[in-house]
């Protein structure tokens, strides 16, 4: 039985990782923190969860589990792995501190020092489908961001295959409101999101652009790895990401290929699900899962790809359980698939 | 043309003032205020706003405007009320400070020293179809609770008619989500709110029940007014109120002279719309009007009112101009018909 | 392993049986039945759903299988459970053709010829808590609706304490809008449900009325069980029920032992949550599981009980695979608890 | 007075068209027809509707009035207006019949005969900023679609401003649920439709894609004007349409140059408003108004439009009046300024 803590169990993505872990049949849920609320009940908070009393993150008992997800803001959570790596405790790091390989970058986007950049290298991007070999040996996972999986789970193939790229890609995404936090503020009070729908920080200016495009350039066969545009929306629902990507190809390229070659690049994957020819990915397809749905799709020579996953699961809760069960040589899907 | 001044114009109640004023043809608004946001535009928090410029509420000039309008949290409405009354300024106020004829009645709901115990009995309840009599001469309104608007209008006929009432009056309401303000709280955060539906103060636990107790009070012809139990609901929509009202009759009830009763009160009003029989009263009948749509239903002996008013509308801002129409002297509906 | 089928699978009740059965390790899930859709696939109408071919009614192998689920609209449920019980599969009808003993008064509300009234006096009610004893022999089970559902649970306790109850009991019930069906009408238009709520069918009109009525006659100890006054709203959510239930009571009723009652009541429920004193029953306490939270409130000498269920699940398809876990002797439990 | 009839009037445009004609100073409006609904009141559809009787579009008395506005089905729109200029009526038709200059486009994108195409040449496309000139003396006006207005509206100004664009265009649309018409259908069924997002007729697949490329052929200084892809979605609201649309310019543009080109080109229409720079479009700018809202972004050298409006008001039945209003000789804001 592996023993597992969560570190800020009460924000939309801790919660969901504490439902995931109470039913996954190889993991005993040790602890539960939280800085706003210790000593407070987990079910006050939320009526559906089961009744674990929240500590504060400095009282966690570190040694006494094999891994920790952190659910902390940045920099509180590269602090907190330090603690725990110390303790030869196992990180999964659900905030942005470990995912930029570049330091600097991070320092600049996050606008903080970094607190443990000698980590930095040491930690496995754990976009799983793309990490399985690295994360058994792993003991510091910086799992990816929400908007980042939904893209960069789309991209993989089309950049794998090293078709020319004639421009750069445009990632046109579309977020439920939960990827904001359960922290109140004005934009994401219920009488301004509903009825609404709003672009934010598009172009080149949110923090999750270094990161979608560090994945596009790993991903890249050519030394000139394509530019990337983003534009996300805040959608008036709950949860869920919808990414239409447009990618500008070269050459004549032919709808089937493209679909030949999404279909294979995931036909054994248990969470990515190529959806069939003329279809198109919705929320429908993924709430409440962990799966990405994607689909190809070719209009004159426009790549155009629609991927859509649960942000707090594929993008979050989910895709970390996901790393920690390659990670401990578990099934890959326990405690994912209902 | 009559000057005007709103006082905490940033609030849901607040704007909808400031947009009802803007299309009023006698009327000039001179002056917006706010606390949080004074030094600002409008505009910067509501995109279809009018470009005004908001200023802190002590440096407004009462002296220069014929009446203000008072969007403010209690005890802070009831501070402004003495200085601009001071200025020969009349005053509508939509705050709870001058409902309660008992004073101290309000503070035990309200929790605090009232600031202006003298002026309460000078101040009209603008419960505007029932006060015209009173307004012209009025230079304080206390405009109803959005809950009690929506519960009085439909009571008020049968409190009136004198039937026999052999029981508590059961008011089970539903709001929207504007009714609980535009602070930003978790428990109208956007995640918390949808696919949700919650009962709060249930019972005898919520401020508009003594309002709505006095104005059942006032309504009735005997001297035992019957007690009402009210259940506010939180309802996923961004406005309006529905209440499901339970009146318990004896003798033998009739539909249809409950019926007309009620189609013959509301006959010549002009924003209390009395249903066909047979049908029921629900938000789209109000939503974006200053309408009270009230439908007459009989299950036994118990008469079943269903009324519906739009919260920042017929339960705030809509009637605080139709109040002060009637002051003024100006058509009724100036303002408030489209 | 028992066998199933689902006759009526596209539906929004038979699809959560469909994804209930699917994760029961008691069951194997032989066939799913539509007549719309015959031929078609499961997953082209959810995109969440299995692979598995809709077939038509008439051509499934009843004698193959040990249970079947019928959700099909009413009087079509009665025709198909005659066919099965003649092929000893036994029946969980989750329709109305059932659930009223008198059949005078099935075809007065339903306006048919009852198809096999002859059945009626065989088939158990299903509400599980209150069934047990009988379901292990049952061949037929008549599944409660979802308004009655939410409603006995909550009243079962006090009607079974026998205490005095002064006059009508209200039902005030808001159901989302999954509890309309799937069939795509006027009303439940994604624009007509959308900012708005709306009452129906209130005070002794809808269907469920007698149901319920059966049922508080059943719990109640005196001769004259009081009448039910019910009036059904459209909530704009996809899911759940929320019945707040006004009960006039004599004498001198206590709070702390009113609850009492209720909490010993359920103890031993592992599916009828009574909340702690001061708590109320919200949707988010219940959906996605198939869980009754109950609270119970008390206001001068009216009971108030907030009562929620997902009215998919405890509603309709949850509570069928209760009831069809407790006539096979699985643990109740299974499929329902994630 | 100008005399108007609607067809067509129980849809969600055409209701539309009623509140704003009722409104409007200069207008009388004569009749409302529905082919459905012949024979009842507009008012049994709509609760806040005025008390209009629904006639059939047959019997309409066309000689009477000076303008209709046809709010029909493509191709039963052609037939109404040939009936009406016949009868010296103007005609302002909201379907897509005349938008197409192309009869053979029409026909294969609505698959349909075009049933009057001797009119096509004479119709003027009615997006009102371009069309001022000829709307005085036009007959027959073509309304543009929602997405096209929002879509066209953003891209003239880049377009006649003749800087080289160097790959297609992409145009990213949402639309709320309204646009798919009032006609109950499955995928807009409420249950569908909320917590869901989908992309649907995505790249070179929806019928507003050559209307959009039209327009943007018309609007190009060079003969070889920039292909389109078109990306509409469904979103969960009732109302409005965000377009976030991508175009990738040659040579070094200048964010501050293009949007000097915005707030020029727009400065004086009353209804299209250029955002301040660093300000983005979304719903809320729009909602309930006639308006426009463009924002202006650079990244990279992509020019990133986001582009808002009502599509029930100035992507039909606002814009339909707007026009109406310049065909007439009224102020153009008649009727749509509140």
């Amino acid at each position: 039985m592996t023993k597992a803590g969560i570190f800020g169990a009460t924000g939309y993505a801790g919660y969901e990782l504490v439902k995931i872990l109470e039913r996954h049949e190889g993991v005993k849920l040790e602890f539960v923190t939280s800085h706003s609320f210790a000593g407070q009940w987990l079910d006050d908070l939320y009526p559906q969860a089961p009744h674990l009393l929240l500590i504060e993150g400095e009282t966690a008992p570190l040694e006494e589990v094999d891994v920790v997800f952190l659910a902390l803001p940045h920099a509180a959570a590269a602090a907190t792995a330090v603690s725990a790596l110390q303790s030869n405790t196992r990180v999964i790091d659900l905030s942005a501190d470990f995912r930029l390989k570049d330091v600097a970058t991070y320092e600049v986007w996050y606008d903080v020092t970094h607190p443990a950049p000698a980590l930095v290298e040491t930690a496995v991007y754990g976009l799983t489908e793309f990490a399985r070999d690295q994360l058994p040996e792993a003991d510091l996972v910086a799992n990816p961001g929400c908007y980042p999986t939904s893209i960069l789970l789309a991209l993989q193939p089309i950049l794998a295959a090293g078709l020319p790229i004639t421009g750069p890609i445009i990632a046109d995404s579309k977020s439920g409101v939960s990827g904001a936090g359960r922290v109140p503020k004005q934009h994401i009070h219920f009488v301004e999101v509903a009825d609404n729908f709003s672009p934010y920080k598009i172009g080149r200016m949110h923090r999750h652009l270094p990161e979608i495009e560090q994945g596009i350039a790993s991903f890249s066969r050519s030394e000139d790895a394509p530019m990337l545009i983003f534009s996300p929306h805040l959608l008036p629902v709950p949860r869920g990401i919808l990414s239409t990507i447009y990618v500008p190809l070269g050459g004549e390229p032919n709808a089937d290929d493209l679909h030949d070659l999404y279909a294979q690049a995931y036909a054994n994957e248990p969470f990515v699900h190529v959806l069939p020819a003329g279809q198109l990915a919705s929320l429908a397809h993924v709430t409440h899962t962990n799966r990405c749905a994607i689909a190809v799709t070719l209009a004159g020579n426009t790549l155009i790809l629609t991927s859509a996953i649960d942000n707090l699961i594929k993008g979050a809760a989910g895709q970390a359980v996901q790393n920690m069960n390659v990670m401990m040589g578990f099934d890959e899907g326990m405690g994912l698939t209902a």
